[in-house]
């Protein structure tokens, strides 16, 4: 049998396996840097299956993670795994919010592929609806407030797929596989921190992509677009007073916080292209009869292109910080998470799409490319392929929806793990095989 | 034995159990309109006394009352009262937070006087520090977040030892007595809806006071000042959108909130006197990248007198309901709490500082008068007394203070309960006596 | 010869004359609706060629006309106009603002070619230095603060040319010519009135163009683009006061207008394309101590298509209205001037470009297509034929430029005017000749 | 005849004469810094009665002085003075706005006494109606824009009577006096500059006033109040760009601007009394679709105190600095002016008014002390006597008044102006009579 189709046969045998395996991870959905049971059990898999794997700090920077949750809620987090059902050893690596998993595949020399599957969840309440299938068929999140709304545990599910499959193909291989399951990137939090830990550098080819409402099964090769973005939190330090007796013995952070509103909400806009600012979420003060002591704003810039996103940063930042000078309430800012557009290598496309179609008997969407909406911070590991001349492709993989991505009712047809298998694992033998 | 002299020696033999009462109340304190068990135990005490005891819709019209929690926050309120203890059967006349008592005390012809106690808490965290007196005499609030950190416990525990000593001596007195227990006098919410229902009319001498740091038990007849004001809550109503894709579509309620916060601060000084205004809290929007769809300020204006506050109001209201026209998010502004400045009759308090001193021994300040700061709404009481020909006081009964009023380490010395009693009884007695 | 020939020779022939005719322009520049002089002195040359003249109220509704000066300004330049040469009794038509001309000629049964040439000069101080040739020839501006640093001098001059041509062909011509003589271009403001009377109603064909920089009388037939726009003048009326003695009893019209002005900016941008919006200025107030109470802003809102600059423009106006509220100080909006984007019908362009091409000798330039930046209102007429079944074109007529657009240094080479020509009257010929 | 005799009859003798001088400065108004023509004439008389002048950097050191207008209107000014009948030898010392003169008469030994006499006029337009006094009799205003409406053509004529009546009376003196006629009073810029010169040095007895409108010639020794103050131009510098295709390269002054005025409105009130702040005027921006480069606002601030002045004074300079940094447009701020409380000693005023009574047969009003309104640099000056153990007035002078002050109907009756010389010559008698 050709390699082709033993990744074939592999993927369809795994069908339940596969499901199970999403269901359990739905149903223990972690959000950004709580991914600790997950991890735990990819790199079980993964080891199990004879990969070389990678944990903790050797994946990612502790320092260069974005949006970390406090020690505390991290330990919590930690328990919580443990009494999940995270593997008891591996567990370790990840506590204190250390998760990713890199699984590694030699196969003498060749050139390097490297895929990333992405692994957490969304701070979504989950619909306990009867019509919502994880809901009535018992594997809606028990994690109260964490919500697999956006298909990671099937991209993670797939990863391991995928690692299956080509651990039976790795005789007809040569070069190198790096299968990353990235923590985080809801809040495009998590990429960076891979990247500069060196992961990304000499990759020959990268293979990404994301779950997408369409006909069953269909994918298209070509993705791109979404917008540069940059997500901050910014917290005024003021004084507090008694409004009544001693208003100027006060440090008014309100005023502050609202002039920065308002005057991030007026930057002006850029005549090289669409720009974007908004401040979701702002909560300031204590009681209405005291002079607001503390005020915090979390907030995100976008742009059209990595220039147009900078330009929006540099005056935002400009305005968060005239503000607090302003009213004498001095402001941390913390960058919680970034971006940069999508630009998959149109040629790397088409030759991914040929081995799809003709090895692996795929079915291409009519749309040869897909625009992305968002912001993924996958962008950033095709970012640093693409500057090191490797190729990089961003991927839609079809299959029906229920509900709208982020939505509580989300759910998708898991039909598509199979597919995902086949097209990773079969586009990879196309790059490797011998 | 005269009556002055039975009065002091009630006071007296009753400290053991006044200090009793005192803790009590404290260790279970409830806040503004939900002083159920409070309500329920005064009524008690009233009845078994003799006294005739008006509960419920006959204290205060519902309607009238501000700042009312929701009819859920209301049920478990009155199930925590059951629970800790409240009488049976009067509870069920506050269920829904129909709270305050009044009791009655007819002596035949002559005067009325009517007297105010205030019986509600704050909602403070209150100290478990072992130098805390309450937390170490295991006083402190079993009720988390609710605390009674401005000595209400202690005016209540006053008006039941006047209710005790003004039956002992009933005998001596012409005319009638009104012993007002009101709810929700923190956010200067429950006094208003007692004057609408009719229990200040046909006053001729209104009593009322606060406890205030000072020498053990001595008294100041003339207390004035504190600040008009209205205390508001706005909650802006827009529509979400995602501000990636469509901020358009979106209607932005935070930025209709900063454009009101700054505006209100600016509202223009007044040339008659002082003005304050204050958005003491702020919360807006769900999450970073979704345009605000709500957002709720709480806040409050104040002016030395009623037409200044009345300026801030109006302006204040103005600028609420414009800033939401300009973004096309919709106000609902709701009077939260309101009070006018506080003005005693002079004449009036020379008189009763004369009985309290020659009759009862008592020991007026050095301070002639007490300005007071901060704002109280036993000022609508007094104002409708004085408007019909009645006179009126605010007292101030000082004891040493442990931590600032609306401090979570808030404490008092317990003797000027004692004389608390002596003060209010020994006055009523000097006016209504045969 | 032929009639393209015949064309060809007048065109060349009229090439002293026509300078000399610009150069007049360009001496006695009038800005928008002050077009009195020029207006008079077009009117007598078509009349003299045979033309059936339209002026005054025929032209334009007084009623639709935008940014209008005052009656005391339009009468001084009436009095200006007949000093500096206007014809004496053509002018009269013209007095109180009542510009522009059309001239029309009928030659039978036939299609219908309108074309638009704007005839207006700008606010700017032409400068007076030795190497500016208006200057130094001694036709700048004795207007001081009018020029025509925009080339319309040339356009007038053009549509003059074109109408002897067209006159010396009129035997092999069949159909109506309709040349339009549009004032107030600039700022927006003079085209949709012309269209509202009627003017471009029926029109089978309609020409337009606009001198552009570029190598000396190439000229490109598809022209397209331009923001759509809306321009206002807002004013706030507030009342003053004693800004020390009695700042309450002023409406302070300052706060008003810089709350406006933050919340126009901060209108937030759409996601279907580009906006924008300027105040670009404001006057308030009257002096240091007194409470502001008129405050003036000029703005202006765009968008990519007229649907985004409706968007602003309804953003716009309820954010100014409700600032008003805001500080009760009621605001006066006017719109100055308005404009759609431009389209060019791409066949129709084509069609023109080879007549141009092989019929009259010229030369289209590289570019296919010219993306128009700024605002023009002859959109409303090209739009109104397009409406109704006809085809339009805006074209570019390139010649060396000295100067930017709109800076006091401008001017042009003069021999596009003689290209101006045989570009409109070649093309009507290619259209309505027999 | 007495000394007291003497006054009296030299201040009636000169009453048509101090008319015809008053009239003159009317006629020949200048505002600050441009008084050339009246210091001139000042010091022509003073020289001729015998007094020892200063004039120019005597007087005050010109870096020392606030608001003085540009180089090219003082010459402009300088030459209206000469033109309007200046002094031709003694303007010279005024040039470049070098006003002010102080008039000195030595007495041997014995206490110094020090008068403040304002002579500036307001940039006012004055009125030409028939029934308004100086239109009528010829002596309104020829200066366009420059007004004496608020009386201090009266204060220096005054000023002039009261040297010549003191130098009748020079032998019965003993002592040093000092007549200070001070410049640019209005604007509140030129008290401190000669007070930094040391002209109130070593002054035992201070005297000072205002006309006021009231019964003719009565007076009020006790005049006190007024708020500090502090007058600032504030200028934001951007950069100006196309507003339709380049907003982000402009640098936006008018947000900038905006932002300031509403968080300069919004500075908290202070808890220890009254404050005020007002951007009165503003100015930004060239034209409509051109983002803002430039902006200038006019401001104040004040407070019942120094202290709370210097509060507001810290705050704006915070908020002007913090509103450029945000838009990254630097500012330039210039005091302007400024003035602190004024406070009579009220002894020294009792013992003025028994004087005033007692000796020169004056009526005092029935108001026992007047308050201030507006602000007073006169403040500096008696500051600086009462810091060295002086004693300091600021008397009322009332008088039948036509309009109310700064208006451009203003007119007062003359008959002050005999009672005025009275007032001050006789008091001085009073204080340095052998």
């Amino acid at each position: 049998m050709s390699g082709y189709e033993l990744i074939k046969q592999i993927a369809e045998e795994s069908r339940e396996e596969m499901i199970a395996c999403r269901r359990d991870f739905h149903k223990h959905a972690e959000t950004g840097w709580f991914e600790m049971r997950t991890s735990s059990l990819i790199a079980r898999k993964l080891t199990d299956l004879g990969y070389e794997v990678l944990m903790g700090e050797q994946v990612c920077d502790p320092e260069a993670r974005m949006g970390v949750p406090s020690d505390e809620e991290l330990e919590a987090g930690y328990e919580r795994a443990i009494a999940q059902g995270a593997d008891p050893e591996l567990v370790k690596n990840t506590r204190g919010g250390k998760t990713g998993v890199i699984g590694i595949l030699r196969c003498g020399e060749g050139p390097t592929v490297a895929m990333r599957f992405d692994i957490d969840a969304l701070g979504v309440f989950e619909s306990d609806e009867a019509d919502h299938k994880p809901a009535a068929e018992g594997f809606a999140s028990v994690n109260y407030g964490s919500m697999h709304a956006c298909g990671h545990d099937g991209h993670a599910t797939i990863g391991l797929g995928v690692a299956k499959a080509l651990m039976a193909v790795k005789e007809q291989l040569h070069g190198t596989i790096r299968l990353i399951f990235q923590p985080a990137e809801e809040g495009v939090r998590g990429a960076k921190g891979i990247v500069e830990k060196g992961h990304l550098d000499n990759v020959d080819y990268f293979l990404s992509g994301h779950l997408s409402g369409g006909p069953q099964s269909q994918f298209v090769a070509n993705s791109y677009g979404a917008l540069a973005t940059c997500k901050y939190d910014a917290v005024y330090h003021g004084v507090a007073a008694h409004a009544g007796g001693s208003p100027d013995s006060g440090k008014n952070a309100m005023l502050a916080a609202c002039t920065a509103v308002l005057n991030l909400q007026a930057i002006p806009r850029h005549g090289a292209g669409a720009t974007r600012i908004n401040v979701g979420r702002l909560v300031a003060g204590s009681g209405r009869n005291v002079i607001c002591d503390e005020a915090k704003l979390e907030l995100e810039v976008r742009g059209a292109t990595a220039d147009l996103n900078e330009y929006m940063s540099q005056y935002a930042e400009r305005v968060l910080k005239a503000a607090g000078d302003m009213h004498d309430c001095p402001v941390d800012i913390k960058l919680m998470g970034s971006a940069i557009p999508l630009r998959s290598d149109p040629e790397f496309a088409l030759q991914l799409r040929q081995i799809a179609e003709e090895k692996m008997g795929l079915v291409h969407n009519t749309k040869e490319t897909f625009e992305s909406k968002g912001s993924e911070d996958v962008s950033y590991m095709m970012k640093r392929v693409q500057e090191q001349g490797g190729k990089a492709v961003f991927m839609r993989l079809m299959t029906p929806m229920y509900g709208a991505a982020h939505n509580r009712r989300y759910d998708f047809g898991e039909d598509v793990l199979v597919m995902g298998v086949k097209l990773y694992a079969g586009c990879t033998l196309g790059l490797l095989g011998k």
